[in-house]
């Protein structure tokens, strides 16, 4: 292979997987806190059992009719909140970022898109372009929201939350200054990769406001919160907000390469008749098949529940900890998603990079996975397949700690 | 479901597949006379049982090592020419493509790349950039070689490839001119969108050595014409040459997303050097077996082969039928890959669109599902899975009579 992006100095070789388990080729067996795409556990006999059925019947793309694809499509939709009634299906998260933006800018005519300063959307020219660059003339950065790390100091948390929804209307007056037509505006909808950082409850439902209020409309990348995993099927859910267009990826196939855009009708029917969007290999009676195992597996086992209760648990078992250890800045996040911001001590905030990367190779050392993340990858990043329950919680405390104890 | 890109004035609602069968609801079997993704027949055992084997023992990200990934790079590899020696995986055509036009850009330090007029190669933005545009500066279109309807009259077959050649030659010097660095050539191997045109045997050579005296190199895509359709490997067989880089799609995982790209150790190593490429559904322990077991059953089935012999007869017997009808133009393709070029008449050879979209509509009222591409979408594409074999050539070509017979 060419590509040498593995994660850890001595990288794992993994053979098998179960639940939330993997299994290295001696045996040993690994505790994963960091896969959300087996979102439903490792290897899911129910996924697998799905899986051949569909692919021993029929595996077409989508210029015939299938009443397969047709029936996840309404599975999807009644999954989110009302308004996204219209689904699209693309192959990973880069190709549905990619026709959410098409969409937003055949729909709105316009052209300007903004996103935060510390994001990732996906590894294609376009998708690349809202995190290194080019970003003139079509992309606009703000910066993310966040109160632990505030990016203006002595606010009271109202002021805050308006210094951030100014960040967005002040680039809105950029597009309009500079004559480039605004589309919309997209954000994950916990700022993932941003560090989940705690941010105010009624931001997004601003920012939507304003945003539509230019003509824009609001794009939601769900790829990482998406599926039950922040306790709500949906991390808008959690803003009480609606998007015009939210994006669906990762855990959407449990492994099958699978993704999704939900829209509106009125958004849907203009790109319609305007564009045409066909892909190979998506929209396939395997994909809606699995897909669709995958939706039922996480009603039927209550897997958002789980993450709520567990993750509630888990969060609060680690803020003790935080209370323990200089270096434990922050515990952050919804559900089971959540983040440990690694700093070099309470007062001053910096971020420890180093030694966040270090207790992630120490933890895999102890055959847990874990993995560092966040606009300085100094914020653990904990996001286990949401069959994770309140014991394997307890397991990663006790080698938390027994890190912890180590290093300080 | 959004996405209304059907096939067919009334689409077919497709059940089941098998082989070169597929079946609709109402138990009608249809012939396959298009789908190469299925390249080893649809919903073949070995497929399916490589597919469920290996998802119900691991499926994850290639950020850990997998045994199973690293044994099908060197068999992927083995199947081509010397010298492409390195292996990359995404799961869409369009994602390979994108990886492709990155690596090359990289490579050279250059963005300048040429792509053919008449073109497609992916649903991305940057891909679009070759057929819809904005092509300038980066991208600039060079006329495609053909020989039944040549871009220049009256020339000697010698004349017309220097032409042709000549066109290559003036896009570089344009990049040159305005001060863009020139990265390098992208073409389908047979040129399978523009509508296989009959082509001078030695223009690819000779656009190579130009390519690469420029400092450029040379990106063949094989989404549509590799893994055996040609009745060669690759379609760059054909033209002996070898690429630097060569992308794959379609057939790869015989309907699981899977794609890739190969390249010279020279291009991957400065790749890595200088940019990281990460797909979290791709490089994939389950796209890795299946694409795996596709090799394996297209050397034990002997299905290049096939392609040569199947499509060998076919293409004899097309060129009867040509001689007997006035809208039948011309006959051409190499392998299991055939096309008809329609025409108002054999004199003016005026392609004749509607004449071949009624023809592919007919076709499908008695169960032959076939279709019409070209840049002038009047040649009829006959691209089966690679186990037709010539009792179904036989049935095709019987019906191709009747329909001709009912129109003239």
């Amino acid at each position: 292979m060419g590509d040498r992006y593995l994660f850890y100095k001595e990288p794992v070789s993994i053979e098998s997987g179960e639940g939330v388990w993997l299994k290295d080729k001696s045996g040993k067996k690994y505790l994963d806190v960091y896969n959300n795409v087996p979102v439903v556990g490792h290897c899911h006999p129910r996924v697998v059992s799905s899986l051949s059925e569909q692919a021993s019947k029929l595996n077409v793309h989508s210029r015939y009719i299938s009443d397969v694809v047709l029936d996840y499509s309404e599975k999807i939709v009644s999954r989110h909140s009302d308004g996204l009634n219209k689904l699209k299906m693309a192959c990973s998260g880069t190709e549905a970022v990619e026709l959410a933006l098409r969409m937003a800018r055949v729909y709105t005519e316009g052209e300007g898109i903004i996103c935060s300063s510390s994001t990732y959307h996906g590894n294609s020219y376009e998708t690349f372009r809202m995190t290194i660059g080019p970003f003139e003339p079509e992309f606009r950065r703000v910066l993310y929201p966040q109160s632990y790390r505030p990016d203006k100091k002595d606010l009271s948390p109202e002021e805050l939350c308006e210094f951030y929804v100014q960040e967005v209307k002040n680039q809105i007056e950029a597009f309009n200054k500079d004559g480039i037509k605004f589309a919309g505006l997209i954000f994950c909808s916990i700022f993932a990769n941003e560090g989940l950082p705690d941010f105010p409850k009624d931001y997004l439902e601003k920012v939507s406001k304003l945003v539509r209020e230019a003509g824009g409309v609001i794009i939601l990348d769900e790829v990482q919160a998406g599926f039950g995993r922040t306790g709500t099927w949906w991390g808008y859910e959690l803003s009480n907000i609606t998007p015009d267009i939210c994006v669906m990826g990762k855990p959407m196939g449990a492994g099958l390469p699978v993704s999704g855009v939900v829209s509106t009708t009125e958004i849907s029917d203009k790109f319609h008749k305007n564009w045409s969007y066909f892909n190979t290999t998506a929209a396939t009676p395997v994909q809606a098949a699995v897909a669709s195992t995958v939706i039922d597996i996480i009603d039927e086992e209550e897997l958002v529940d789980n993450a709520n209760k567990v993750g509630a648990y888990l969060k609060e078992e680690l803020i003790k900890l935080k209370h323990q250890y200089e270096f434990i800045g922050d515990v952050r996040g919804p559900g089971l998603f959540l983040g440990l911001d690694i700093v070099d001590n309470k007062n001053d905030k910096n971020p420890d990079k180093e030694l966040a990367a270090s207790i992630v190779e120490t933890l895999k050392n102890k055959y847990f996975l874990i993995s560092n993340a966040g606009e300085y990858r100094n914020v653990l990043k904990f996001r286990p397949p949401l069959v994770f329950d309140s014991d394997h919680a307890d397991l990663l405390l006790t080698a938390l700690e027994e890190v912890f104890r180590e290093i300080s």
